[in-house]
């Protein structure tokens, strides 16, 4: 320091000093914004900028990114380069904006109130984005021409029993519970043959799962011995079960015991499966550990015909009496949640509890058990209950009647509980047509052929036929006085009619055929009438009622795009693949032309 | 400087220097922003930020506007406070947008395209502001109950005359010749019935004009004298004419002479209005005076049936024999405006050029004048134009055929030359009306009752009837086949009707009463038709044709407003206001819900 001190003279040192400083200060104001100056309220005057800030501005005409780059400049630039401006939205209020010389920035959250869009930041690949999409929904790729044996549209998405309308699979049906439109929980043809048909396409998509076998009845020495812990007072022993030609278990534990108790030890597959008959009332328990820290559940299936309870830990479902062989297939990891989000409203309560293992499972009364396995999904199982469910319930008018007041809306009727939906009938056909090609049992189809009759009917009759404007025919989701011309339902109708025509043969489909093809000229006809030009309508009552479109909002609208998509390799109308194709476009932003 | 260095030492100074030096990189650092650390293209990885950046990110979850507040602190806030950040619009593309903490800002040049809004930065009581609207289109206010008397809608606001698709107002025929639909030009009743309506309303809303009169063919002493100039070889005089029991001019100039000419110096109003009859072949000229500097223009109005023509400055109309008495009133405005912007397209050019000052008339051939007048609007006598054109081409058939070849779009067969139109049958019966009820002439009430006929024909027989799906009856601004419902032209013939039947009387005016009830039936169930939830269609081709609905740009959807305004005074079914409300609030963004 001496050393540099004695070669630099006083006063070049105090001119540094002073040019430091100076330069110092420059810096300092260049880098500090301008103070704000704004009124206090919206319209209120700002002061006039002086000429200066106007030359600035005009310099800032360049594209906004350059001007972005141009502030690292930080000499040279001198003008502030990014500013708040009040953004006045249609002479009515005021957001705050961004301005950068000519390009002005809206807040997002502005935007997406205000246009209904969607946006989020996301981060990956290291660093920051910002997505924006214009819907919610998105629509699954059609893989290949439709068949009444293939997968149902996209349903191998869907997931129906996690739903929070589904208040839980019943033990005794084996199908799910609605409360969509009613707490009381009642079953809904649709939401049956959705589940059935769900089920049915995982099967076709997913690969098989593996199964894990706890007890076949058979001895040790076949292969895994289950292995039972039998308390005091109960018994447990192997017996040849002369109708089914197997050995099988036979237990006896009376209900005060512990029961008699399988390990099952699996923690990674939930869906338990065992052939029962109970010589007694008695009840199959299955013990879980939960993500719930040292929380045992426990789900009880009780030979009797409650629905659902929730008691502590235990969770009840009846499974009726059961004094034939059956077998009762359960996905677990549905009857814990479905239990612990028991709740009286419509919607099963959120819960994060998840299963984690599966311990054991406790036999009690007195009874029969045979092939306990575990596997990851029984997606026939399920398939199989929503069929059969369909053949049990549909009643002598070829129709599954709804036990639930519905009224659409505003100006309609209601339609009194025992209503039949085209939706229904047209899903149920489609599910009892599969059972049918899988089983080739003439229950089946007798079931789906019989099906078609409300198709025939007006909705004064009971039926689901309304007629636009005397001239199209239509097959009502809703059969309501006016009519309302669900455009999703109707679809599915249709679809159902051509499962069956398709399967039935020339003789037996006849009347399928001619209700597929009248209501296909009528969609073909009437699409143009939920075309908004940037969306679709969900129904026609502004037509019938004179009132606003019932605007379909995004998740309707794909449903739109994946049904026509489905109907376009079926039916080769340009028509279908032209409105996918612009349909398709709204989900993007697009929109069609105006004059 | 000596006297400082004196006292203070060597060591000082450089720590003085070395701390300022230091202070300045630092600050230097602040001020200056991160280098830009991003990918070549979409989707390329930037490098990951460090730990203090996502530090400040969450630091930066205030609102944005203290955030903006906070950058004004640049010694505290060592954070940028505002950075760039890809907005990846629908997984497709991305674009450039700001952020600012857990806000993101989206450049308007993008929004402006992908929504299809408005926006501009206008200045006003000293600082800037964005305005973003919706639509560009406004509604008017309706003012009173709807009369057939009064004004028309909103037509006191329509210029007719300035379109560029109007080629000119032929001097012959004293209405518009459009070229709408071809460079050629052709009358159109819609657009002179239009013509006529907006110049009644404005009758009606502006105030009287003044009037500035140059020639009555009076003797000097009743007041101000022309001011002539009769050079030689040319007369002028003064003559009783026995059949308007009123002194003229007589004028008598040879076609190589200067002419006859009037001194006028008016550079306040530019409606030049005379009485003319010529005995030979004349012309009437007009110089002006126009903003284009040192240039006189002159306006030849000649005795022949020239539409127009432009030669260097000088533009002429021709007007026909005049043989007899007639009223010429031009206006110099639009007279001068088409000459100069003449073209052989679609559309007149586009020009500055204004007249500044009439500066004289001049007269040759030989012939009558009197009643030479300048004045700022002469309304009525446009009215006048149009209904008298109106009453003179009404054909046998009730209808004024439109002599042009029409294709309304794709699918549609072309309208042969002499098709009618209802929208011009309405808007003309809306002009003969008031006429009718100016003059209590029986000529226009007539005129009006005979142009119900087509109302009752089917567009095969040259009628506008359509009718929609076997039980709407609907006039058709274009008989197309199929039909295409465009909505505004049948409000605007609805209207027609209703001005008609509400003049003509119980007896008279039954056919128009009967017309009429059946076509706002038709309106009050189809209107729903023509509601997307965010704007209105233009017609029902997409019905028709199984297309993409044809949205009506904002201007139209604003006359469909305007319409049911008018309709809403003279019905009282709720849906017409209930249908104003909601259609109003899409220009606001507003849109129907959804389901």
């Amino acid at each position: 320091m001496r050393c540099l001190a004695a070669r630099v003279n006083h006063k070049t040192l105090l001119v540094a000093v002073a040019l430091l400083a100076l330069a110092m200060v420059l810096l300092w104001k260049r880098c500090s914004p301008q103070p704000e100056r704004r009124g206090g309220a919206d319209g209120e005057p700002r002061q006039r900028r002086d000429p200066e800030d106007v030359a600035s501005q005009e310099q800032q005409k360049a594209p906004p990114v350059a001007v972005a780059v141009a502030v690292g400049a930080a000499g040279r630039a001198p003008a502030p380069k990014y500013e708040e401006i009040d953004c006045v939205i249609n002479e009515e209020h005021t957001v705050k904006g961004r301005r950068e010389g000519s390009e002005v920035f809206l807040p997002f959250s502005w935007v997406e109130k205000y246009f209904e869009v969607y946006g989020k930041i996301a981060q990956y690949d290291g660093y920051d984005r910002f997505e924006f999409s214009h819907s919610y929904s998105k629509v699954y790729t059609q893989r290949a021409p439709y068949h009444p044996d293939g997968v149902f549209m996209s349903f191998e998405g869907y997931n129906v029993e996690v739903r929070d309308r589904v208040k839980c699979i019943s033990g005794v049906e084996g199908v799910p519970l609605s409360t969509q439109w009613g707490p009381q929980g009642y079953f809904y043809p649709i939401q049956i043959a959705q589940y059935g048909l769900s089920h049915y396409s995982k099967n076709l998509t997913e690969k098989a799962p593996h199964v894990e076998v706890y007890e076949t009845g058979e001895e040790p020495e076949r292969g895994r011995a289950g292995d039972w812990s039998v308390p005091r007072g109960c018994s447990l022993a192997t017996v040849w079960d002369k109708a089914r030609l197997t050995a099988v278990k036979h237990f006896s534990a009376p209900d005060a015991s512990e029961g008699v108790s399988l390990q099952l030890g699996n923690s990674r597959d939930f869906i338990i499966s065992f052939d029962l008959k109970f010589v007694t009332n008695g009840s199959i328990s299955v013990v879980l550990e939960t993500t719930e820290k040292n929380q045992l559940f426990t789900v009880h299936y009780v030979s009797n015909t409650q629905l659902i309870a929730l008691r502590d830990r235990d969770i009840y479902y009846g499974i009726g009496a059961r004094t034939g062989w059956s077998t009762l297939t359960r996905d677990l990891l549905t009857d814990l949640r479905k239990g612990v989000g028991l709740s009286n409203t419509k919607a099963v309560k959120q819960t994060k509890i998840m299963p984690k293992r599966v311990v054991r499972l406790v036999a009690k009364g007195r009874g029969f058990l045979d092939n306990v396995t575990i596997s990851a999904t029984a997606h026939m199982a399920a398939f199989f209950a929503a069929s059969d469910w369909l053949l049990r319930n549909q009643d002598e008018r070829g129709g599954w009647p709804i036990m639930v007041t519905r009224k659409l809306g505003e100006g309609f009727k209601s339609l009194d509980p025992g209503w039949y939906s085209a939706m229904a009938q047209g899903q149920a056909m489609s599910t009892l047509v599969r059972a049918y090609l899988l089983t080739r049992d003439p229950a089946f189809l007798g079931a789906a052929l019989r099906a078609t009759a409300p198709y025939k009917l007006p909705a004064e009759q009971r039926g689901v036929k309304a007629v636009f404007m005397n001239r199209h025919d239509w097959y009502e989701e809703y059969p309501t006085s006016p009519s309302s011309f669900v455009l999703n339902g109707f679809m599915y109708s249709l679809i159902g009619l051509y499962d069956l025509k398709e399967t039935a043969g020339e003789k037996l489909g006849r009347e399928a055929r001619l209700l597929y093809e009248r209501g296909m000229e009528s969609l073909k006809a009437m699409l143009p009438l939920y075309d908004t030009g940037s969306g679709t309508i969900y129904d026609l009552r502004h037509f019938m009622l004179g009132t606003a479109p019932n605007l379909a909002r995004w998740d309707y609208h794909t449903t739109h795009i994946n049904q026509l998509q489905l109907l376009s390799t079926i039916d080769d109308s340009p028509i279908f693949k032209e409105f996918v194709k612009r349909w398709k476009s709204y989900l993007r932003g697009g929109r069609a032309k105006h004059n």
